[in-house]
């Protein structure tokens, strides 16, 4: 994709007094800041148990989609046809409800292209029930990426910092359907469906990426071979969809921001040099917590969080997979949550669980967002 | 208290498998490491909710009484008597469950004196009901800090960098009780008669340290005067006692080891400097997370943690004390626990919610103790 | 209110995927069944935790907004101000979600006037914050009550047998504007503020109704002398509105339907015997469970669950107040709506907690509505 | 088994303040109402969460070692080969703690046989690691029973109402001896071995009764044929043994006392009717619920709960299986504890969860245990 005019990536994060407030965004387009037409993406965190009877995260959306209708001019549900969006329920510890807008314009005449933040989405084809967690989504999911990298005008796999990948799951209604044709599906149980097809996405990603090999994979990988995993793919199902929608982050000389992007792979929850070093890598050194001055150059803080299946950290055993009050994700997102708002000195970080393929066991990936230099007027 | 001999303060940090393990200080004891008659006090974290029904700190406490039975001699209830233990609820996030052993001996005939660790426990006489939770108990426990200090032989509040209070609360019998004379609890509701407890147990702590004048306190001034509090106390409130026990721990000369104890104050719930701050004290600076030897040499991690009032943290929104599905004080342990285990890069934390008076509103006290050199046979 | 034209109320029960699924409503407007216009209230059980942070509730209500703005050719927001919705959280133990829908039409030329159920609706004018939760607020529900049963064509207190009231609560805003005027609110915590609207809300309805004399009634009675109550209040707090809305359900002679409403008080949580009495109230009396037959022409299922304050049911320890880790609202709904279960022989009952005033302590109203002959194409 | 004196089976239901209560049956020890020696079994039910981390079950069972060892002469251990204690988690809803103690004892000489309540014990040979939730384990369980009814004096299948089996569960040690021996374990996980071994030991109590043909039987059907099961078997998994334990209560003609038992099985969690015929069965005829004489004379309730797999009951969508927040098996008890609290009027009932091939999916066998006169001073 040949762009001779830069683009700009701009990054906002806003902050939530409840799953159906759009206030901040609605101010941000009635002043002028952002025109609706050029959000790419929204990426939020809600306050519910981002488990199976979490319906904030559709709240939420409700909510965007009805706040983003006006402005567009079209339907609450055409919007969500133009902008990705993905929402990540569970707040716990001390994290903080918040949306992240993403938006693409052309850059202003003047800007010199600089290696910046650059976005790209793609899709790939709808998937028949039977495909969903197995080598199928993982083709299909490779080549979207590759197609959103495209998009982004980034070339190079390792300009790739983060991959949202947005993924169907299983019913029973789809896998009967699948059934009558004689095509039985990976599980009949939804729940474990989830896991299945955002393991396989996660895989779709580190193929495209080049961190695992496509001939190292099958269906029987796919959940079972842990050793496989991306570094910088984050996956998310939903119901509500049966492709999958891809939103890649890199940096690209095609765009002209201050923002950057990084990465790091957490090798287990309290991996706190990783967080270090994704934040040096973005050019805000630490040596503790980032100061005033750092932390608000943060644009935005994605990780994955998930407990490890050993039952310990470094040897010491964790709670999280026997609490039969309390499910193991909420502990592991409130624990990397505090891990991570400790060296940041924030807590509207996107934190978000489910991380099959995406890092090691018990780990993940973290990537951060931002400004080179102090924040401005724009 | 003239005390030539010098002794020397132990600590063994060890993991449980479940509330009721006790077998890793049966083996200590039977492999001779730890005479059982030299444990002064225990402290826990075990796995329940840490709230109202948590019944897994009497399982543990019933368990460590059964065990040392025999080692000392009397019988399980006896041993309550020569031992003060303090469980505290709730791993929330990775915290890992672990007993902290503490033990005074005479040090070997060899042992030079050096500043270090020193521990000294006393007790005030029983309250009655009303007295739970007002200025009568503040003062009580204030000369009894004042007594354990002696006992612990550290002239100097300085020297004082971690006091741990056991106190009672009040049940509908106990309240029922001293209505039946004429005189009116703080508060019939049990629960809440907890907060009250702690509150003027630290109050007391406060006022033996210096850190609030006796003359600012009155009854009112008990959990409503947020600005007034100790940043050394620790306070539990638990159902079997009426009096007060105390464990005070600070540095001294008057013992011999290279374990010592420092503590700073976490002004809010991220407040990671303040750990980073405990831990240079202590003789293990870090930028960043300790590495392994440092981290090996940290004896016990002993914080505490409470939602702030507010509803935020530095200006963003949190969630815990809105959750009805996961109890506030779980939240708290879950982020402060993934705070400071980002930077100790260890789990078995003892970090404690219920933090009335102990720290400044959304933040509390944070105590390291650790080996000057590193461990070596004892 | 002379109304020579009788009037017809009927009563749909419809059951929903998840909190905001219409679709068997707008099935019913579509097919002709319900004019949308002639929907007068809906009553819905949604699935969350029916405490403070459950969002079922609103997402249910921007649903059904959203479902009947083109049926009604208005703005998803003026729906609000036409039909009075009520969702109540909480399908705990085996309750299962569904709406219930009240219309009134004129009942068709050949329609012979029967003292059947009745509809009636009215509101208060907005409080201001200090008199939410105090006598205020009581009078201006009594005189709403009052205005709701003239609308519904009920002259005698005896023949009303449900009113759901759906008041606000205080928020810190709410609270500091009133404080800046010199009126300080009954609670600066928006979750007792809920209880005190609930109570004074449901003494308002005794009153109106004649079971509490009015004289009675100060601000100090209002949550705290728990012997004044109402055998027929059901009362709801929302943050969306600042004045009392009131739905009255009773029997009229100028109605003409087969349906009919009957209640009982339950004097603990497992008052069978007064279940029973209210379906023998309106023609279904049973021993035992109900049959097929009499399941079906059981229209609705109105109640109130609240643990008791003394922490036992009959003398027997319950454990809903020591719970830490589910709400005691919840158990309570669970308990309840077991016990309705088995006798109605069926799950979708509206099952609701926080009943301050409604019943005696630990008990609560029951409603039922029924038709007195077999259903029938209608 | 020839017994020409008859024997008498005391039934003692005592409430319990907390889990480790034991004060009323050291109480009936005490004032000789109870012989120590005399005591067969105690089933409790505990207020944990009756899943993974619920350690009041265990908590319960030391402190009544503990208390009766001194009685019985012998260590805490040894108790626990004395009496078979089955400690059920779990008492959602109005569900009250408590203890039911069975003694066996000779009748007084003067006493006459009767068709009365009867109870036997038997333990199968410790199982392999491999064997649990196999053949094997229902095989070996279908002798014990057999063995236990002859123990109990009961000849026809029909006369058993109740058999009680705690069985053991796999853990990663016992999996991986297993493995090491070339044997693999029916499951690796933990949680799940408990519904195997709870399933298969089920299934061997329907082999025994006659309820399943032992041709029926395979590894496969175990947890996947639900529609094979016993009517009367309540199981229940625990680590703390490698055999199944085995209690069958029944009537027979070699007892003497006016207790007697029945059985019904309720065909889903709403089956009231069920709970009635009970009642009925052993003389306590009620339409609707029980008066306060026959209420007095009901003995002990005990009773399976589970939630029905296809999601609804009679047709109405449940939310049990989609809650994150509460575990399933807490709704289902919540549950049926109140449809059965309804008519009984009575809420210190056995109700207790998983219960995989007892009864049918969402229902479950119930047995009441009461006394044929009214109670008199024994």
């Amino acid at each position: 994709m040949m762009n001779q005019t830069p683009r700009r990536c701009n990054v906002f994060r806003l902050p939530t007094a409840h799953p159906a407030d759009t206030s901040a965004l609605s101010a941000l387009i009635a002043n002028g800041t952002v025109a609706a037409g050029s959000i790419r993406a929204i990426l939020g965190k809600t306050e519910g148990n981002g488990c199976v009877n979490d319906f904030t995260r559709a709240y939420a959306v409700t909510a965007l989609q009805a706040a983003l209708a006006e402005p567009l001019g079209c339907s609450p549900a055409e919007v969500g046809q133009l902008i990705a969006m993905v929402m990540s329920g569970g707040t716990e510890g001390g994290l903080s409800p918040h949306l992240i807008v993403f938006t693409a314009t052309n850059a202003p005449p003047d800007a010199v292209p600089a290696f910046s933040l650059a976005i790209g989405t793609a899709s790939t084809r709808p998937f028949r029930p039977e495909e969903i967690g197995r080598t199928a989504q993982i083709e299909a999911t490779a080549q979207a990426v590759t197609t959103a990298m495209r998009a982004a005008g980034i070339a190079r796999p390792a300009d790739v910092h983060y991959v949202q990948v947005k993924c169907p799951l299983l019913t029973s209604e789809r896998a009967a359907e699948a059934a009558s044709r004689g095509h039985p599906v990976v599980t009949a149980d939804s729940y474990k469906s989830m896991g299945y097809s955002r393991g396989a996405s996660a895989l779709g990603v580190a193929c495209a990426l080049g961190e695992v090999g496509r001939d190292a994979l099958d269906d029987g990988a796919i959940c079972r071979r842990l050793d496989l995993w991306s570094g910088r793919a984050s996956t998310s199902a939903g119901i509500e969809l049966m492709h999958n929608e891809i939103i890649v982050l890199g940096n690209s000389d095609q765009w002209a921001s201050d923002a950057v992007i990084g990465h790091r792979v957490m090798r287990d929850a309290i991996d706190l040099p990783a967080a270090v070093g994704a934040l040096a890598d973005v050019g805000l050194p630490t040596a503790g917590q980032l100061d005033d001055a750092a932390r608000h150059r943060l644009l935005a803080v994605l990780a994955k969080a998930d407990p490890s299946t050993s039952g310990s950290i470094r040897g010491a055993r964790h709670i999280m997979l026997d609490d039969s009050d309390i499910n193991a994700t909420r502990h592991a997102r409130a624990l990397v949550g505090g891990v991570l708002a400790g060296v940041m000195g924030r807590t509207d970080l996107f934190v978000s669980g489910g991380a099959e393929h995406q890092g090691p066991d018990g780990g993940g990936p973290i990537a951060v967002i931002a400004q080179r230099s102090a924040p401005h007027a724009k």
